[in-house]
């Protein structure tokens, strides 16, 4: 069985495989391009500043990032305090208002209306996970479409899902702009997804479900696939072109031996691994990084990959909403 | 090549297919369940008009079906005709308002925005395609969410995204009112799509893109693919238990050599070709019924599948409208 797998695999690396060569010879080795997140964040955050600082030397208000905070989670207290740091790195000023666990959802709807109808707030976000009395889609539906710089609003995946111009989430949006700055062809490729999250899964499949003519050229073909699922992994990562492993929490899910040679990975997977010998908390990703390396064509770290461009891409957001604003 | 993935489809279904025995001994033949989408539309036809007449019963107003008919188009004209003749056999009341195709899109909108204010107007769709100095984005947008009875509308898109309650476009609403009145298992099944279009396909997987706790527990793998892409489907179509063939234009495109054994395979392809001997136009679909009814477990025909169940939960969006209008 398997080794007819692999025959099947070689031949179609032979029709389709630019690294056949080194492939079959087996002497060569060849490595993945690493794209940086850490050094596209750079590159984003230099962008962003000069396009703040040219819309206040055009006479407009500093680009103002509200920021909605529920209960004492200190995970939800460290993110929103990364998220506000940064706005200020880049010229844009916030203000984080905080609510104890015990807030209604009325009140809560309440202070984003108010916020939604105050002019100088130009974007706007609650940070998840909310305490379980709340409705998080409500809360969600409840901040303007063009301040909803997380993109959670349904107006905003509706229209992601029908290729229109929206707020995206910053995880797929970071996603993108990584396939996009590295270089990565899209047209006719083949995309598996490995996770089915309506967060981070679905947006990501379907910012790649689009026709040639897009902006964003979509894949010939898209999977979407339950993640932790390794069996069925192995049935088909080396027919993809793409591979997006989403949050399995399964620390080095995806190994070489899945990986068609020449495929780009984006790890999107966060987890904490206690290292024995250290005794500290290392972020690791699902990716097995230093093996894939070795077939991949393209490859993101972790820490230092998809992290740090999803605040970037969270302030391109709070930019993009100010100047929604102007033209309201 | 073709000898090892047989070898391999063998193997997949010694494990996994109980028709695996007919299958190597080769005298018994299986045949599948034809879904008639006649006969199960007739069923809804007879739910539909006893809540349409229950709603009259407890003093409220008949259901009312509006359509906007743009241009001379004769397909436009045959199809609008089927809706409100289905409408009036079920109860509903329906009226056709009839523009020139040199309508401006503004004049369109207005005519729309009066509809929906229009008490008296339950549910309202506007025929696509439209001329092309209109824009088929806005005008969807245009109509009221809660009487978008094409669900055409960005919210409801959204909606149906994230697994929220909405109104779901007729032909996937259809597509999975077959999958569950046939009984066919969804949890944990593999699901191809054939076909990317944002009208039918993305809905379609999207509808299946949800967990298993869900009112329609999804699949354990989403597959949306380009039609016409033969080789390609033959590559993946007998690992898959779903299969939606979409609009291929290329009659017979799917055949048994591509189908898993059991699957179940639902064909939403319409193609007209013409009998070379009768001079007749006929109705066929992209699936080569005769054939790959002999190998799946479940399959629906064309004409009389997929078609009439459209039209059928067109009208049950419809008297979903009108109960959304009671609760304004």
């Amino acid at each position: 069985f398997f080794v007819c797998s692999a025959f099947r695999t070689d031949f179609y690396l032979l029709l389709k495989n630019k690294f056949f060569l080194f492939f079959t010879i087996n002497f060569s080795r060849h490595s993945a391009v690493v794209i940086s997140g850490t050094e596209l964040a750079r590159q984003i955050h230099r962008e962003i500043q000069r396009d703040v600082e040219e819309l206040v030397a055009h006479g407009n208000m500093r680009p103002h990032l509200g920021v909605i905070l529920v209960g004492d989670d200190p995970a939800s207290h460290t993110y929103v305090k990364n998220k506000t740091r940064a706005a200020t790195i880049l010229g844009i000023s916030s203000d984080t208002v905080v609510r104890p666990s015990s807030v209604s959802q009325e009140e809560l709807l309440e202070l984003i209306d108010e916020m939604n109808r105050d002019w100088r707030v130009s974007g706007l976000l609650v940070q998840l996970p909310l305490p379980e009395h709340i409705n998080e889609r409500a809360v969600c539906n409840a901040i303007a479409p063009e301040k909803d710089v997380d993109g959670f609003h349904i107006v905003n995946i509706g229209k992601l899902c029908l290729d229109q111009r929206s707020m995206v989430p910053a995880t797929p949006a970071a996603v993108w702009e990584m396939i996009k700055r590295a270089g990565i062809e899209t047209v006719g490729k083949n995309v598996l997804v490995a996770g089915r999250s309506k967060n981070v899964g679905m947006p990501i499949a379907m910012l790649l479900h689009t026709d040639r003519n897009h902006e964003r050229p979509g894949g010939k073909l898209i999977l979407m696939t339950e993640r932790k699922n390794k069996k069925f992994l192995f049935l088909f990562i080396d027919k993809y072109a793409f591979l997006f492993p989403l949050w399995s929490g399964v620390p080095g899910l995806i190994t070489a031996d899945m990986v068609k040679k020449g495929a780009a990975v984006i790890d999107v997977g966060i987890n904490r691994n206690l290292d024995q010998h250290t005794g500290k908390v290392r972020l690791i990703g699902d990716v097995d990084f230093e093996g894939v390396k070795e077939k991949a064509g393209f490859i993101t770290p972790v820490p230092g990959g998809v992290g740090p461009m999803t605040v970037a891409m969270l302030m391109k957001n709070t930019v993009t909403a100010a100047r929604n604003a102007l033209m309201h």
